[in-house]
């Protein structure tokens, strides 16, 4: 059964909640244990804590409980680790794989996370105390500690009887070769250890042009190699290229959608993470920076408009306008921005390439202003808007403004962001706040400046 | 060698282009051999068409020049297999996995699709043809039709053996069992296979709970499957439950990347694909409507001021908040917007939870309404703008104003992406100009609805 449909889903927490409410035990486990830990894991947040500890004892054993809990989000799995007695939680923690643990760990409070780490038994928690050390977003932060390392010298044949033996090693598909020193010199799949010789030794099958990662590698590095190599897992190596763990794909999937949620709130200055439980008041402080740049774009704006008081008294019709071409170069400018910025994510775009790039979005941001400084042009001409006794002067004032601005916004959304990668400041958190301010505050100043120009 | 690095990559390419330059044939042989396939294509697309058929063919043997083409963005691929001989292309097309083929293929004219079509093999033609059936975006449109089938009477030691004799299929580390009439009954890990006893049988191996996908399942929803069960593939079955093929990891993380920047691009109104050389006019021809739905809601909003002309004229001062107060609602609503339509892609928002969730960011709308109101009416209270003799007025005015528009923005924002989700219309590309064009209306009515009101 697969509860990847949305209705399966709600189908399958309301039998949940029907047996939970009836008190129908073996029901639950007859349901609970036949079913995926992942698909448990997906309809867990929607229960109250203390039925989310009852449906946990529900499915199955030990070793199934661990691999629901690896399964939830990692804030959700700590509050129920929290929740359960210290050596229950202490034991499940220790069945699951070594990066979820460390994960997990990583969110706790540091008096809980000791309190777990000593409950634990000392490999688990030494392994854990290692893996904390690496940051968050690098490498060492999302590789697993588990994975099968043999030397050269080891025949075919050993080998298979090692990966037999090795049932704790998940997605071993790929086995690493090492020398004496522990330094990764090699990798053979395991497709390609079974259609060996069974004498043959490792180091005559093993591929040695063997592709790795550092442990602080950034973890969009990692993700790119394993993308674009189709690689399965990535070595990950210590600065003396002693293997230390491996990154999975399953692993690099995860950090190519984070990155993207990342890349997509950032730009709307809507913070980095989405959260399955935000707090409002995190929420607000996420997004207060962005709104504030806003603001003072706004202020000066105001300022701008306010030196051109006598010409607004003369001529108050083009007020009705303010709105509309602001938000015209506005629409132009986040346009380009979205292009550039995702375009230096997925290296569609390079900041090598800055003029090319940049003019070309001036050239579509031009023919853009031109498509509709003519259409407003006529809108204002047509609608007999008179200014100054002419209608054809506010058509030329609009159509003039809506041109330069839209082309100046399209500039400005793509050398921006252009910049800021050079700079190596992320263009994704840098750009829109300073994109919108300046558009506006631009803005109005051309739309006046060809009022008072021409009036 | 890893050229992921983009600066490794230059270096590269210029020493390549270096090499063409001097003629230096064996130096090209030998550092494009050595060179990954997906490397060599990365780099392909900065040389000039008759430099990359040359490079081409000093990559190695045909298969690795068939392994580049796979690698290369598919117009640049079918670009260039354009330029080559009919048979020749015909060839390396033959040469490419099944997936590759067809999407090159794909995007083919149909003379010349049809012409390499009969130049080509009859399986690898047939094959082709088959695949090319099933839409582009479909768990049939990206898989790839070479797998591992084998029956539920085979024991362990033959399945070896057959996938020692099965070297084409690329990523073989499930074998699918099915029976008799080519359903897929069950499925096993290669590890599964070198774990068990060679007299077993497959029957007796195999986790008869395989879940698979339907032709016809849009990408999305199989990108999903495989990352929620951390699944290396999916078998993908026709709707008798035969198996016809399987989607590798590999593509779905080129499907999960696509996706995101389909979204991104289509939140702000920029089309929905990044092109590799994108064409002006294509350009414009995407981006042209969402501006048209800006311009219009722009002209309504000129119509709103001009109704309260009045009121302008006697209070000029009121024209220069216009654009804070529009421009902080803009702010607030597409963060909102973005939040929601990136939570319900990535399904930590649902639709069922309406209330909830539009209640969430309606508070959050509201209090960053109250704090950015204090803040603007403090401003245009200490500035001392006065309006009707007195200042509080202006900043009573201002500071309502921006904390109704930005309530009401939050709740457009949050509202309009969930009722599309609801509707099943895309909520990325349908709020976006809805979202710009109700926030400049509403939010100049708000502001002179009170200044009228309090004056």
């Amino acid at each position: 059964m697969s509860l990847v449909n949305v209705q399966q889903k709600h189908r399958f927490a309301d039998t949940l909640r029907k047996l939970l409410r009836r008190n129908a035990v073996p029901n639950l486990k007859k349901i609970l244990e036949r079913t995926h830990p992942a698909d448990v894991a997906s309809v867990l947040e929607s229960f109250l804590p203390q039925e989310r500890l009852r449906l946990l004892q529900f499915v199955g054993d030990d070793d199934r409980q661990a691999d629901v809990l690896s399964c939830l989000p990692e804030s959700l799995a700590a509050d129920m680790l929290g929740e359960l007695p210290l050596d229950r939680a202490a034991l499940l923690l220790s069945l699951m794989s070594g990066d979820d643990r460390a994960d997990i760990l990583g969110i706790l409070d540091d008096e809980t996370a000791s309190k777990l780490m000593k409950a634990m038994p000392d490999e688990e928690s030494d392994e854990a105390a290692d893996l904390l050390r690496y940051g968050e977003n690098t490498a060492g932060g999302i590789m697993s500690p588990e994975f099968l390392a043999m030397t050269q010298e080891t025949t075919a044949k050993e080998a298979i009887r090692i990966v037999q033996e090795s049932p704790d090693v998940e997605m071993a598909f790929y086995i690493y070769v090492v020398n004496l020193h522990g330094s990764l010199v090699g990798v053979l799949s395991l497709r390609q250890l079974v259609t060996s010789k069974p004498e043959e030794k490792l180091r005559d099958i093993m591929n040695p042009h063997v592709v790795s990662v550092r442990t602080e590698e950034d973890q969009e590095e990692v993700a790119r190699i394993v993308s674009r190599y189709d690689f399965l897992a990535v070595p990950v190596v210590d600065e003396i290229n002693c293997l230390v763990g491996v990154v999975t794909v399953d692993d690099v999937i995860d950090v190519i959608r984070e990155e993207a949620t990342e890349d997509i709130l950032k730009m709307a200055g809507a913070g980095e993470e989405l959260d399955d439980r935000p707090a409002v008041f995190t929420s607000i402080k996420r997004r207060v920076p962005w709104l504030f740049a806003a603001l003072a774009g706004g202020i000066v704006a105001a300022f701008v408009i306010g030196q051109y008081e006598e010409t607004l008294r003369q001529f108050p019709l083009l007020v009705g306008f303010i709105p509309v071409i602001i938000g015209m170069a506005g629409n132009v400018g986040t346009q380009s921005l979205t292009i550039v910025v995702r375009g230096l994510a997925t290296r569609r775009v390079e900041v090598k390439h800055f003029w090319k790039v940049v003019g070309r979005e001036l050239l579509v941001g031009v023919l853009l202003g031109v498509l509709y400084g003519l259409v407003l042009g006529a809108i204002a001409h047509f609608l007999g808007l008179e200014l100054g006794n002419t209608t054809i002067r506010m058509a030329l004032i609009i159509g003039m403004s809506v041109l330069l601005a839209m082309s100046m916004a399209a500039f400005v959304g793509t050398a921006t962001p252009l910049l800021f990668a050079k700079l190596n400041i992320d263009p994704a958190v840098a750009t829109g706040p300073f994109l919108t301010t300046t558009i506006d505050v631009v803005g109005v100043l051309i739309y006046f400046s060809f009022a008072k120009a021409l009036l």
